[in-house]
């Protein structure tokens, strides 16, 4: 912690600083500058808040120094990882798509998307079953006959799968029956939660919440990995701003970001963030372009009559057309989508 | 819902949308202007997904019109609620504050702060023992252990109480101890929180999460209130902005926003909203004469190793000051605090 | 300015940042922490481009330590600054509250309304001349002629006034014909504006952007100051935010925050701010008792015919009503209108 | 214009509100739903403030139906215009790169990048000679003896150039020496420089402000064409919001948004929108990928001792591996880059 006096400190308010931080056993080096001193903390900072310094008299400004979180951090894992799920692979030079419906709705209608996708060049096959909805009176998802019915198609069209998970009570629930657990956008802090999860093997799929600095969806990874689950698949979503003709604004910049302070690989979902069918191709062309490990992307053969998010679901053939745009994109910076 | 064409739509696009649209059994009128045709649908629209007919050829605009909270609305409920929890009384005519220490830290920190807050005119104690805390390697809370102490010190100086639930799982636990349940910014989509809490009888103190539109404040109420459990407070707290000075942005216009839009009261966190404790004092004034219908204070006897915000917590004697300046601002504007 | 290298930042790369802060004519304080090096550079750093560190190799972080508005701030200038206008003072005890129309659209009209705020109490009457209008076919204002009204009107009724100049060729202009110059929100950052602006010596209104973080605002009254003009006036307006029930979110806490870090006075629009008329008043309230040094209302005496911004305008005896709310508000945190 | 009645609204409401619509001359058709009535509002309503009704009893919703610009949207002109500046072409199938310093230092600075970037394959040479900097301390751009030097060097090196216009006063001068008037993110609603550049027949480059909705962004355009000048690049640059690792968000969603509404080219500026030379290269493949007709780079020699902006330039011999990117990307997508 760095702590910057005012120009006009007194002595003895610069004393009052240094002895509050021998309180917290820090060890204080003091700059005396022609216009400031600086009193620079060292030590284990972590139960101090830092604004108490930012109230105390004579004091500027406080400067918090700390990579809050550790083990999603570049300093002490510095080469990628590298998360397998089934023939999947996130984090090295492929670039991975994973895509299905919003919502199980039938066997039948997941068993056609799903031959559908796969075709197409998808890895991994996603569909909700637990849907997480602003308003009480929308349809929900098919619960744990939706996860049934995903087994069943993952085992026919040996694709694996990823679906939410809400809530602690449903975590063995959804652990049993698919690959990867998601944790949605408005759980990115549900603590709890991701501490259950953390007590897993499984590999997670983590979407950036609404409102989420970059550094908070990585403090969120570090509840996970704090239990011992390393295997994190982190997922640029969009934020809320106030440009409203898009759903959200898909954060790309977000990509190369992460790419930089940690090694958990990270997607992009540009069907949540935009919200409609004619600009998720662009946006996955162009998150693939900026370096993103993979998609996720919302597909439905008849999106009219989607109980959630047709509007945002790609037809079938639009999916074809997508892959085939991305592995050019993909290719272009050295890359492959098989 | 109403679909506006675009200037130059076809006859065959106006069709299609009339024909969509009575497909999802709605009655279709027909407004022809000199300019545009505007398509009316009638019925009803809450399974049906607009941004469906946005994507359709021909249509330039589509209008959702809808309330789609109904038992959180004034319509069907046009007379304020007000909520009783001892003596303390919600949605009336009096300010009613809630103060306390963010987290309960001992016997005699509980107790020396209840008192102080008490006798000051605090009508609710709060504290936290299930705190969610960004990162995981903070200050947790101290659990049951706290609800204990909390029950306890309720009883020895008769004033109920309010703490935060954070998973399902603990809220038959933390509804044994407490009088008032609340459901933090973080969790306020954590649905399947909500709808558990709606199945109690218990009031609930309802925090606008930090990205939520104040119409999402309000189906967050609806999914408490659609089990049944009408009793809940709701509380601004703060919204996230491109300002960082404040920690959030205390929004108070949602404070006659919410009184216009719902029948519910709306009480103010002046602690959380601004992050800083001498900003806590004009904030509390600014939501009284906003309207408010009560505020939320972080309270503390030793702020400077409090375990958690105590640079947000006003000390006793500033609560005190606190109090006498919200008394006359409430008397200022036909108000009471007791 | 504040270096800290990564944990595991090599000597050479402590080296190259240190010389590279030699070649800026830093003097370089250097603390060895047992986790990390952290370089305190001391000299004049308004030149150094902070970003330049940020990019080196084994950089962890870069703290900017600054102040950067010096006239603007409390540092050099602690006690407040109090602007006379005619009878109107800006800066001291009183709250001064100034009114009118948004756009001066006849005599009558001005007339009119200028007698009615000035009998409730209004010390300043403002109206807009040129107006800066998103579309390019909404009323651009009556121009010169409307700055005439202005003259004739703040004659006939003893009143200072106040009104927008939009661009550096109308400055000589508006000055000759009002008391104040509004700067308004979309020109906070219009530099060669502010610029001239500072080489008069009129009074300025100085409207905070809708994405200006508060620092920004203080830097443009820098701009002003740095001419040699210090008679300015903040005005907190609203910022842009996710929040799309009102026009824009009304940041009140950067009242107490303004009044922290500068001597300049601040006052509240809350016409603008919240852009409906219902919401007007409990805003006003919220703002005095937030600490406002006065407040800039709306006024129309028909505001259906108005020829912008009717909607948020207050009605005359709606106006009278909320001086009556506002004065006792401003009496409870012993401060007065008159 | 489309006025939802409440539920519960009263005859005389609906009356009362269709009584108004008829004092502007507008044609209402009134359709009876089960639940509420609707009022369609027909005519022109480029003069009536939709908020007015929003206040009226018995109101529940008004919507505006508007695309309020006429000629910067497709309706009227379906077709992608397409503007031709020396070999440069922005709107066509070629993606066209805009480089250059960000502000003009010397003869020999700006000769040596104008070398690198044409001979890289830009199209287009930036260089700053006025700038808008948020400190007044700060560097202020070389003026009229920058222009001459842009000049001087598009002439030798045959490459057409772009320099900001920051007010009306230099706009004749700035005109003189440049084939591309830019109009900064900060003048984006400076509607006197706008209207002044509409009276010109130079090419412009409209940059998005940073808290501007992509209307407003199409309405500023509008602004100038509505003077004659149709020759409009827009630019998307990164909008304000709250996360603050990158200097902006870029918005690249807007692209695909812009190019659906609008029949005017649009470009990214990487550099600014992240202001880290490091996030340049994938942001900018990321805005080709995403649809963009052209790129905006900062490119400097002798970054480290840039007067401006230096962080966020690229080397010469970055921009020319980032041209072979985006190049690739380019082709990938069906479009080139000489």
């Amino acid at each position: 912690m760095v702590i910057v006096m005012r120009e006009n400190a007194t002595e003895q308010q610069i004393q009052d600083v240094t002895s509050k931080l021998h309180e917290f056993g820090l060890n204080v080096h003091k700059v005396v500058g022609t216009q400031r001193t600086i009193l620079g903390a060292i030590g284990d900072v972590s139960n101090v808040d830092h604004r108490a310094f930012k109230l105390m008299d004579g004091v500027f400004e406080v400067h918090r120094i700390s990579e809050p979180y550790k083990l999603a951090g570049r300093i002490f894992h510095a080469e990628d990882t590298i998360i397998r799920v089934g023939d999947a692979v996130f984090g090295g030079n492929e670039v991975t798509v994973i895509a299905g419906p919003c919502s199980i709705e039938s066997a039948e209608q997941l068993l056609t998307i799903a031959k559908a996708v796969k075709a197409a060049g998808a890895k991994v096959l996603r569909g909700g079953a637990f849907k997480p909805r602003t308003s009480p009176y929308a349809f929900q998802g098919l619960g744990v006959d939706g996860l049934k019915l995903l087994k069943e198609v993952s085992i026919e069209c040996k694709i694996p799968t990823v679906s939410e998970v809400m809530r602690e009570s449903q975590l063995d629930l959804v652990a049993e029956y698919v690959d990867i657990l998601q944790v949605g956008a408005r759980n990115m802090q549900n603590f709890p939660l991701l501490i259950e999860i953390g007590k897993t093997r499984k590999p997670v799929l983590l979407k950036r919440g609404m409102s989420a600095r970059i550094e908070e969806l990585l403090m969120a990874a570090e509840y996970i990995m704090a239990g011992g689950n390393y295997q994190i698949i982190l997922c640029e979503r969009g934020i809320r701003t106030f440009e409203n003709y898009t759903r959200n604004t898909l954060d790309l910049s977000a990509i190369p970001v992460v790419k930089k302070l940690s090694h958990l690989p990270i997607i992009a979902d540009p069907s949540h963030g935009t919200g409609l069918r004619n600009k998720v191709a662009p946006m996955a062309r162009a998150a693939v372009a900026a370096g993103a490990d993979g998609l996720l992307i919302e597909v439905h053969h008849d999106p009219e009559h989607a109980l959630s998010d047709g509007p945002q679901s790609l037809l079938p053939q639009q999916f074809v057309s997508l892959m085939e745009q991305v592995r050019m994109i993909a290719s272009a910076i050295g890359r492959k989508i098989e």
